[in-house]
């Protein structure tokens, strides 16, 4: 249902008001595709779309997948209109609104043999490259803690290429499901800097593992480290002080897939 | 040499104007560190500053690097009007402008065992990322092609966490650089997806390896891969398209180290 939008106060627009603001959109039941490619990610991935905003050059693309969506408004306006509405600028102009998909059950979480469990990782890019990662070698889901970045962020499903959409994830209740992943089976293996370390190259992978990163600056903290029944690094020069997070993310998932 | 500043159109604070943009900035004869973990590594790598704009706040940190430096102008003014200056919000308000240092001879990178070679990678984190990652673990040194993101650009220095300064670095005059390393003992591994690439966990590294990586999107160009002694690839599941340069930069930099 494609309507014509010339006034960016229209109040049909809401979804896509104030979208540099992580803050401020937190908790709501839907995200934000931004881009041809990770709007038709999130179609693919059985998505519901709630409304569109685009530019008109994209109608042709997207007329496929929105016939089986008749209903849904489709609002086409132009580059500095959807700049304005949104906040920010949006490259080659075009948003999805679509419902917020569940969280990963535990039960599937529990049956995996590969986890990734993120202690407060609040860059919402580095969240997405850590489940690009994890998505493309093939480990099971990413759990993430409370006050860790949304993996439905715009920015992080774009940093993402649109794999949050796709590989199981969810929120940490707290520290105490850490213990739930023991009970499991899971063996807890924390990403540390220490030179006490095992180094990654001596640690024989166990048959169900969940690797634990900790925050970008100061990694995980003494209550994970201590929950962790093993420590691993990734032996360093002293050209620099340690690896980003998505970084060792990336050489931990290879490493130990 | 401290100056209180009040005025952000103030011909002295030159070096500071307009750091936005890359393009604008480019070939010019310094570099501009961002923040004061940046700019104690540029004064740590022995680079000569020109001048230093920043909140009062820093000016006690500053100041035992500063003493050997006495004629070297600091330019003192408030968040805001920094921000107005540079085009930017600098966040907590450090900017040390410096000499460009010369980037690593011939001599010394052909001696090397290890080094990475990105073709056309654009994106100044990505650099930087690359950069960081090569420092951690080893690398000897990293070679950037004509249209490639700048290691000195602010950006790439400070997703390299300074590292940019350190590690070897130079750009190719062009791809006739390749033959160059081969010469010099080098076999060239490129980083590709093709499934018919050697997987990397089969791949035995030889004495000395310049590894290609490609620019973002499209990945190495026919004529690079056609240069490339050894076809390498990451296996992947079919949840992604690819892995970020940078991503498999890491994996790379770690598996064949």
């Amino acid at each position: 249902m494609q309507i014509d939008i010339t006034d960016a106060a229209d109040p049909r627009l809401a979804d896509f008001v104030g979208l540099r603001d992580a803050q401020l959109r937190r908790g709501e039941e839907r995200f934000i595709a931004e881009g041809l490619k990770i709007i038709e990610r999130a179609f693919a991935a059985g998505c519901r779309p709630r409304s569109l905003l685009l530019q008109p050059r994209w109608l042709a693309d997207l007329e496929p997948l929105l016939e089986r969506f008749p209903d849904v408004p489709v609002y086409v306006a132009t580059e500095k209109l959807i700049e304005k509405v949104s906040g920010f600028h949006v490259h080659r102009g075009a948003l999805g609104s679509f419902d917020r998909p569940a969280e990963a059950g535990w039960d599937q979480l529990l049956e995996a043999r590969r986890l990734i469990v993120c202690e407060e990782v609040v860059d919402h890019a580095n969240t997405g490259a850590i489940i690009r990662v994890a998505a493309g070698l093939g480990w099971d889901g990413v759990l993430v803690s409370a006050g860790g970045a949304d993996p439905l962020y715009r920015r992080a499903i774009k940093s993402s290429m649109g794999a949050s959409l796709e590989l199981p994830w969810r929120r940490l209740d707290g520290d105490a499901d850490l213990a739930r992943l023991k009970e499991a089976g899971f063996r807890l293996v924390a990403s540390t800097l220490s030179p006490r370390a095992v180094p990654l190259k001596d640690y024989e992978a166990p048959e169900k593992l969940a690797l634990l990163l900790g925050t970008e600056g100061s990694g995980l903290s003494d209550a994970w480290l201590a929950a962790a029944d093993d420590h691993v690094t990734i032996p360093m020069t002293d050209l620099v002080d340690s690896l980003n997070v998505a970084t060792a993310a990336s050489i931990f998932a290879y490493a130990l897939r």
